[in-house]
């Protein structure tokens, strides 16, 4: 709010906010769950699991359209200035980067769709765990965002090095296997994409996590080398 | 600006409109210049060009906090309403896609590092076709923006088509190279990675041009499967 407080308008302003902050958050647990079944899409190869995650993909893409609107509206009517405008600029940027996981993970569900056209191709440990950590990092990031919370968003930078490791591994499992086993090429490049992916979804929390510790310390840290490798 | 138009402030907000437009065109041009050496590191292979990128992603990285700084103090100073802020939201969400679309760039100009390790490869015309058809698209894409033309935006999405055929191309070159060749397989995974990012960096353009699209027609593009596919 401007400097000129107005305590009615206050009031209706932290309550919108805090809806705001609601609705985030619940899109997060939307993209979260997502993930969840492109993995599991992936490792069982169930078709009807990838029209599904499709389906999830709509709703998200229409929540991120009406959650920018609910910014815009917040910024024209309460003009906030400080602090609730740099919140308000950051929740813009966050809500793409979650309609892009949402992208993401329907493009590791139809890599599943592709593998089935293959006899049955092992999908590694590493490659399941990896879901798993990129699942923990979308949750902690928005954790991290609603609580302002710069300790947890550290925490998730910390992870994007595990799931880079993680694709460092795939990557060379891949060229192993294929050279052990060159027909086994095609699937084998589809599960590094599904791989690629993974690791894409890792950084868009990684660039959530980086807002909210400038959001939170008023320091940038998204260009710190030393942070981020 | 705000319903109650002053004619002074007014003038002040649209000359630093006008700033910002022209600020957001040149770092668009130094991202364009970056995906060029970037190509140009990975056809040459020469470890200079990749230092020479790490610095201009540097200067890009700076360059994206000034932006936003200007973009939040713009909307803090002027409250601006309706066109203009959906406008600057635009632009705030556009400079995360061009620092995005440096360290893509970045990431490219690394593979070239990563391939001097072998021997001598050739890198496919498809790839360096890919490359040229990029920049175009993200020139486009910023013109489309300060121009306010849709039907430049609508071309950047019809190109991103053009993009993700080079990029599917590169991948069964790739898968069939292997095969043939299975030596050559981390090389050619290299050249693979190339691709992809430079079919993410087409991406980025495109999600400029969706919100560009948005901005001047007032209409959600960006998930009509119709258009983007």
């Amino acid at each position: 709010m401007g400097s000129g407080k107005q305590p009615l308008l206050k009031r209706h302003f932290d309550r919108e906010l805090q809806q705001l902050k609601k609705r985030i958050l619940s899109m997060g647990g939307i993209v979260e769950d997502l993930i969840v079944r492109s993995i599991e899409a992936l490792r069982s190869r169930d078709r009807s699991l990838v029209a599904e995650a499709m389906r999830i993909e709509e709703a998200i893409d229409a929540e991120e359209v009406e959650i920018e609107e609910d910014c815009l509206k917040l910024i024209a009517l309460y003009q906030p200035v400080a602090g609730d405008l740099r919140f308000i600029a950051a929740v813009l940027k966050i809500n793409s980067e979650l309609e892009r996981m949402g992208d993401l993970a329907v493009h590791i569900a139809e890599r599943a769709r592709d593998l089935s056209a293959f006899g049955d191709i092992h999908v590694p440990t590493d490659l399941r765990r990896m879901g798993t950590d990129v699942q923990s990092m979308v949750r902690r990031s928005l954790e991290s965002l609603v609580n302002q919370d710069s300790e947890l968003a550290l925490q998730v930078l910390q992870a994007d090095n595990t799931v880079d490791e993680h694709h460092r591994r795939m990557f060379d499992f891949v060229a192993e296997q294929v050279q052990a086993d060159p027909t086994q090429t095609m699937p084998l490049l589809h599960l590094l994409t599904a791989s690629r992916y993974l690791e894409r979804i890792a950084d868009a929390a990684t660039n959530i996590a980086e807002d909210v510790y400038y959001l939170a310390e008023g320091e940038i840290i998204r260009h710190r080398a030393e942070l981020a490798e």
